[in-house]
């Protein structure tokens, strides 16, 4: 398995196969953990970052905390290698445009990923289809293990493991949801849930995390708080309270929609079924919004086709970079907004029920 | 023929056949005409309005200046009927709405429309399809013939016909036509046209005349000059200069657009064939604009259908009163646009060159 190989699929994340796919897209899980007795990267030398990235990566290569895993040597990657790591959430923004020695361990199924010198020494996350925190938490702890036998992590008796941002300070963990919320968007309900969420110390972000816009009524909903609370407990009180709570939410709104104002709904998702097999120019944002109402419109029963799992990998491959890996040529904005446009028809099929 | 009948076709002005079909919609010539030794109408008693009424609608049809006319009472017409008429541009809105005696009489293919008791006590008015304003003249100079064999038109040895507004005054006359302008409208060279209409004397107004805005890209140029020059002199500039250089205006505009913004033309075009195709709830408005598009698409050669003659069938048939016959219930606006909706994909059909 080498990154040439990832645009001929989808990780297992995106497979919409997952328990409540219907609203929730993906759960992820990640840890925080930096080395004892090295700085964190804002204070380490050049060399000291070097030897980290060689350390680390021949660690986790050799811990094998998947069956198979591949490394991708980030900065020597190309940009749009960098891109298309970014667009499949394998790595941050932060990662892909640093220029330091850094890299990155994906799983084949892409179901683990482990970046190496982003903000903390180690940043390992598990990613999962649907709502399946409680496996994710799982997988990322059995990981935690295996390194933690072979490496010596920064740990404070009464901090917890220590993280460069204190944010993270504590269990280092974050876990959060990537969620459908189209009705709530719709209604402007969508107002309340960002009101509650910091309520309860819960951050709502865009559908590439930290400083993104919510694209395609995609929201990723992550926990804050990591200091004086066991990881169990933030797990918890996220998995039993938090997302179940926005998950009915949504899901009481979209049975209101569809008693109270179906014609306006029905409008809506096949328009953007009509302008996604139609346009001839179309942007990455446009394109996602197009599907967002569409994968809406299946979940609602309200047009058959086309299958989700077309919906979900069209969301990634129509990306800008995963477009340019699957044309095999870089292109200029115009002439991607064209090959975006031809390539959906194509996948879409001229025969769309009416 | 009866009123009845009328939803069941569209006029000969909308059968999209006529010269230069590809910009001029239509051509129209009307005749403002009042009886001597009687008031304009705003000073007519509400007695002698009555009976200008049936005075003038006695001597049209005794006079047949088509071979079959009908007449209409729009006095006694039921709203939904007076809105027909102003959609067929066969009475203005100014007539619809009035509340005195008045009615109009129709020749059974729709060019000729005599209206009684609008503005002046007669307006007739001659339309055809495509560019005929030669043709539409002589048509309307052998009806006010017929009708001058019966009738003593109020007339003035130095100011000529004598109207009840001045800008009227002298021939009566007003030439006008229909023009779709996509490509002036697209790149903004539209307010080009705007200004040398102006200093030319020439009126640009909307698709339902006088205080209507420009929809779906339709405009109606008009002489604004009656006063001081021969029927002859007005209709010959007109015809051969002022909309000529319109036209080749546009032409040109169009083949620049196809050269250097072609995807970006292309995508307009199909987004408006995929839209109508696709909305289950459609205004009257965005339904021009988006026939409009199409219109455009099908004269550039960028798509093959449907057929100009139902995208022009569309166009009339698609608006409030036309739609609410052919379905025969009335509505309001929400159920009209689900039934707009539905109505356009029946006729558009659902296999579409992709």
């Amino acid at each position: 398995m080498t990154l040439a190989d990832l645009t001929q699929r989808t990780g297992e994340w995106l497979r919409g196969a997952g328990p409540m796919q219907e609203v929730v897209i993906s759960s992820r899980v990640r840890l925080a953990r930096n080395l004892a007795g090295m700085p964190f990267l804002s204070r380490c030398s050049p060399q000291q970052t070097a030897e980290l990235e060689k350390r680390l990566r021949d660690e986790i290569l050799a811990a094998g905390p998947a069956k198979t895993m591949f490394y991708v040597d980030v900065a020597a990657a190309r940009e749009i290698d960098r891109r298309l790591l970014v667009e499949r959430h394998l790595i941050s923004r932060q990662h892909a445009q640093s220029s330091h020695p850094r890299g990155v361990a994906i799983s084949d199924n892409e179901t683990v990923a482990i970046m190496i010198n982003e903000e903390d020494h180690l940043r390992m996350q598990v990613i999962r289809s649907g709502l399946q925190l409680s496996q994710a938490v799982e997988e990322i702890n059995r990981i935690d293990d295996l390194l933690e036998d072979r490496l010596d992590f920064a740990f404070h008796s009464r901090y917890g493991y220590l993280t460069a941002c204190p944010t993270n300070v504590g269990t280092g963990i974050r876990v959060s949801v990537m969620l459908h919320l189209p009705a709530l968007k719709l209604t402007g309900e969508i107002e309340k849930v960002f009101q509650a969420a910091h309520d309860m110390r819960v951050a709502v972000r865009g559908l590439y995390g930290e400083g993104t816009d919510a694209a395609g009524d995609f929201y990723q909903v992550s926990n804050q708080t990591t200091l004086g609370k066991s990881e169990e407990q933030i797990v918890e009180e996220f998995r039993d309270q938090v997302i179940p709570q926005i998950i009915k939410y949504e899901l009481t709104v979209r049975q209101a929609l569809l008693k109270n104002q179906r014609p306006v709904v029905e409008d809506k998702v096949f328009r953007a079924a009509g302008l996604l097999r139609s346009a001839r120019l179309i942007s990455s944002e446009e394109t996602l919004y197009l599907l967002s109402m569409l994968r809406a419109g299946v979940n609602l029963g309200l047009i058959e086709q086309p299958d989700l799992k077309i919906i979900n990998e069209l969301f990634l491959l129509t990306q800008p970079a995963h477009l340019q890996k699957i044309l095999s040529r870089e292109m200029d904005r115009q002439a991607r907004d064209e090959a975006r446009a031809h390539y959906v028809r194509s996948r879409l099929g001229t025969s769309w029920p009416n």
